[in-house]
């Protein structure tokens, strides 16, 4: 009963066994944590269009959730980049941002975005996230990164400058540079060069193990913030024109359904779907690295779950979509977390902040928070994996340059899809056409090769066929086209014995078109056969009429088969008489 | 020059040898056919919910049209049952029925079908049409029969019951039926009696040979209709409330483009995809079949060129949706068709009736082209298919039955929709786990063979996997998964070699996932190897950096890695030592 509640909610497993040592490193973990994630949860609010507190209030619960549900010890739940601009792409075209619609909108895409994680969970429909494949997550990566990149130059600059694609964008950067905002862009480009030089120095200077010092790099953010706050309200620098985030509202989130439009909901459907999808694939990702360092693993139906989970808590508790992030994954894990429990104490971290430090934030700068984007996302950006994957797979590099341009060219929800359907469109396609092989004995054995790439024996009167591959619809016409072109390149043809080692499957539209393949043999005076048909797919066969109909043999070996069917030239290529014709080639 | 062109003009090709002989066979089979299409053609207008000389003028410039572009040799292009009735399904919603703005759009529905067409010949993207199983398609076709026959009642019965599906035709049939007109009902029963009873019997009552019978079999419902027109004017039934066709304009077809209005062509934009690919799975499925009879082929990418003219040729000259017909594609055959010139022969005589006849049809009752339709229409209906699917694969089972249950309880296109959308879905599962088995040593030799079937020696320090599949995206992320599961299973392992004989292709996510699995395993205190990698797998990994950095190495066979990483355990197992554990069975 208890083992198996613990595979719905695997914290009973590990809070089973939880003692004072993992709580002390749990503690320090979350403390560093902590640190990352209030000015990165600011931050990636402002990126997605919403007030601050959202990002906040979206590091509180979703923690709790995913400590309860979540399989991955070291994961950091939250806002993060990618997840936040796809939010902002989608419910930029439909309301204006920084309104109250835009905010509950948000809510709406996070609680929509929960439940097809979770029905997800219950339909073991986690596999379709395998379809978006690694060189289109990649490239969708990269491109959003420059694309957030970007639009966040504008808080640097202080002037007004959005767009959905990259062309848009730096048309109205060079449009509205003239605007340019020099205390902003003073504060701007100083805190860019801060957190950049803390972020790779920091901890190296303050002398400590380098596995710390990374993690202590991570906090520059924070310094930056209150350095930058602390300037602002001595310099007045607010009333000066340097945008500030403004009121923060003081306390803990209430908790409430978000207001449920159908239009609306139907409307949000595709980008929810879009947005769990990346998320998912994004966290589990990061959640088996971090697993896998100590043997262990993620249950990603469970993920689904988790995930799921804490979506729905965002939804109803004032937050924005959130999923496993990256960077604060690996701090936390190099912080030395050892259980999810680890993300629940950094949510009291932020519901601490949350409740007595949010009027401390009135003066923080845009420019920062802009400054902390920048460099958090510079960091993924990859275009060196285009040539990698274009040299290595001409189909994949296609697959991600036409993600990374849609992104760039056109949006972020259309980046992705033309990445994915490219893909899939070109899988399938690959999957439709199977190797087909007409083989012939290699002489002196009873062994049965290529005859394209072997010197082989080949009868005039059996033709034999080699298929490569399971028989399922998306082949099964093609292997009717072909066997239809095969017989007419073999017009002496008496006999076609299909020799079936590799194939594992045969469906009912494969064995249908087994069937239209015999009756057109037939009246074409060719009688069709098997050979090597393996055990479970007979066992298939024999429950079908079409052992019975297709009026051929079942031969144990090709070699059996020539020899029932072609005696003479079966013992004479046996005898060792090669084949008049040379080879072909070797291989 | 010539042989180019006759690629694209494949008349070129029979048209230089055609000769007397030739031309007599092909205008016998013309004749018969003619009298085949007159009433079919008249009967699929109706259920399409069009005027009757759509019909006709269906059945000529598009018979012409694939007489130049058509590869099969005696395919019947014109209107059929299923795709008039999926023209009447996107229809009806839209627009009412007899109406300028329904007959319209059913121009702009065969527009968008053969630009479609030629769009899918150009992009090469007939593959597309594998993706439609045939157990979906068997079971759409079957269930699309029943809702016919059902829809055409209400014109046996001179009564008005529409519905979209089949419940709320059976509700509106019995709400009705009280108002069944008797002398319709007459007609009806009577013509259904006879067009049954001659369709089986008239050819041998003649005696005329067997395969002649059938074909002679196919005239009754001209006579039928004949018969009718002369009953209904002589007794003039039409006053009485017999629904009649009324006036049928005279004359030959004019060339306009049909009226395009975009927010219209956008709506019937995904109707017309699913009408061009049902349409172009059947008439290829027909076509192939009845060339493979002269061991002949048709080129399928050709037959998207050819059909995707026709539906152009019937939408610029006032026709309806067209595609190769089953039943008068056997009778061309059966008669004697040589060329595709029998087609153009058969669009003589549909034009001679639209010139000079069509005011005959004028007295022609509604009830006897229902009668037609379901006689037609009830041949196509094979339920028992169904549990043959079953019996033989559950997954084809439920595919199929969820197609025929979407079409009766909602309507045609959501259950050719759910049908392969979960044909899809299934494939798209089953692909993304392929089977991956632990392998041991086969005691006293050097083969490797599943721990789960066979009784041999496993290295402790050695974990041997062996993919039965090629990696690519689908299938990536669950290799990552496997592997983390198995290393957990095996906490003494040192080493982990992936056996690759059954990998044909590594994709570039499959790449990236070997290159993570090998960077966990080694966080994890294990390495990587390969084993029995094939040739081109091989000259692909050497242009990533896989190899190098991997760390581990690529050995010829598995013996050799196993001879090289735990040297005594394979030692022992070669000369026969047996493992303590029993074998779990055999297969």
């Amino acid at each position: 009963m208890r083992s198996r509640l613990a595979r719905y909610l695997p914290c009973l497993q590990w809070g089973a066994t939880y003692d004072r040592h993992a709580a002390s490193r749990d503690s320090l973990a979350a403390v560093i944590v902590t640190l990352m994630l209030i000015p990165q949860s600011l931050a990636y609010a402002m990126l997605a269009g919403l007030p601050a507190i959202n990002g906040l209030y979206a590091s509180i619960l979703p923690l709790v959730a995913y400590t309860l549900f979540g399989t991955s010890r070291t994961l950091s739940v939250g806002p993060v980049a990618v997840i936040s601009l796809m939010t902002a792409a989608v419910l930029g075209p439909l309301f204006v941002a920084g309104s109250a619609e835009y905010a509950g909108a948000a809510l709406v895409l996070a609680l929509l975005s929960g439940v097809l994680l979770l029905a997800m969970a219950l339909l073991r429909l986690g596999f379709l996230a395998n379809f978006l494949s690694h060189p289109v997550i990649s490239g969708f990566i990269s491109a959003s990164a420059i694309l957030i990149a970007l639009s966040q130059l504008r808080h640097i600059l202080g002037i007004e400058a959005q767009g959905d694609n990259a062309v848009m964008l730096l048309l109205r950067l060079q449009q509205e540079l003239p605007q340019t905002h020099l205390p902003t862009l003073a504060i701007g480009t100083a805190s860019l060069l801060f957190i950049y030089l803390t972020r790779c120095h920091l901890g190296r200077w303050l002398g400590a193990p380098p596995r710390l010092a990374d993690s202590i790099g991570k906090i520059g953010p924070i310094i930056a913030l209150l350095g930058s706050i602390l300037l602002v309200s001595a310099l007045e620098l607010g009333a000066a024109g340097v945008k500030v985030v403004g009121i923060v509202p003081q306390g803990l989130p209430t908790i409430s359904l978000p207001e449920l439009d159908l239009a609306l909901l139907r409307q949000l459907l595709p980008a929810a779907l879009l947005i769990s999808l990346v998320g998912f694939v994004e966290s589990v990702s990061v959640g088996q690295t971090l697993a896998s360092r100590h043997r262990e693993r993620i249950d990603p139906n469970q993920e689904l779950v988790a995930l799921g989970n804490a979506n729905i808590a965002a939804a109803l508790s004032g937050g924005m979509p959130v999923t496993g992030g990256f960077s604060r994954s690996v701090v936390n894990y190099d912080a030395g977390a050892k259980t999810p429990m680890a993300g629940a104490l950094a949510a009291v971290g932020i519901a601490i902040t949350a409740l007595y430090f949010t009027p401390l934030l009135h003066d923080l700068p845009h420019a920062v928070l802009a400054a902390i984007i920048i460099v958090a996302v510079l960091s993924l950006v990859d275009i060196g994996a285009l040539g990698r994957t274009w040299r290595y797979s001409r189909q994949d590099g296609a697959a991600m340059a036409v993600s990374m341009l849609g992104v760039l060219l056109i949006g972020v929800e259309a980046g992705i899809l033309l990445g994915a359907g490219l893909s899939l469109l070109l899988f399938l396609w690959r999957t439709s056409q199977p190797h087909i092989a007409v083989v012939g004995q290699v002489p002196g054995s009873e062994h049965f090769r290529n005859v394209e790439r072997y010197a082989v024996a080949e009868s005039s009167k059996v033709l034999s066929v080699r298929v490569d591959e399971s028989l399922y619809f998306p082949n099964a016409r093609f292997l009717e086209d072909r066997i239809a072109k095969l017989v007419g390149q073999h017009p002496a043809a008496e006999h076609l014995v299909l020799m079936c080692p590799g194939i594992n499957l045969i469906d009912a539209s494969a064995l249908e078109s087994l069937e239209t393949i015999s009756e057109r043999l037939r009246t074409a005076g060719i009688q069709l056969h098997l050979s090597e048909v393996k055990g479970p797919v007979m066992d298939k066969l024999r429950r079908s009429d079409f052992l019975r109909d297709f009026g051929g043999q079942v031969f144990l070996s090709q070699f059996d088969a020539l020899k029932a069917l072609d005696p003479e030239t079966t013992r004479k290529a046996l005898a060792g008489a090669h084949p008049s014709s040379p080879a072909h080639g070797e291989g």
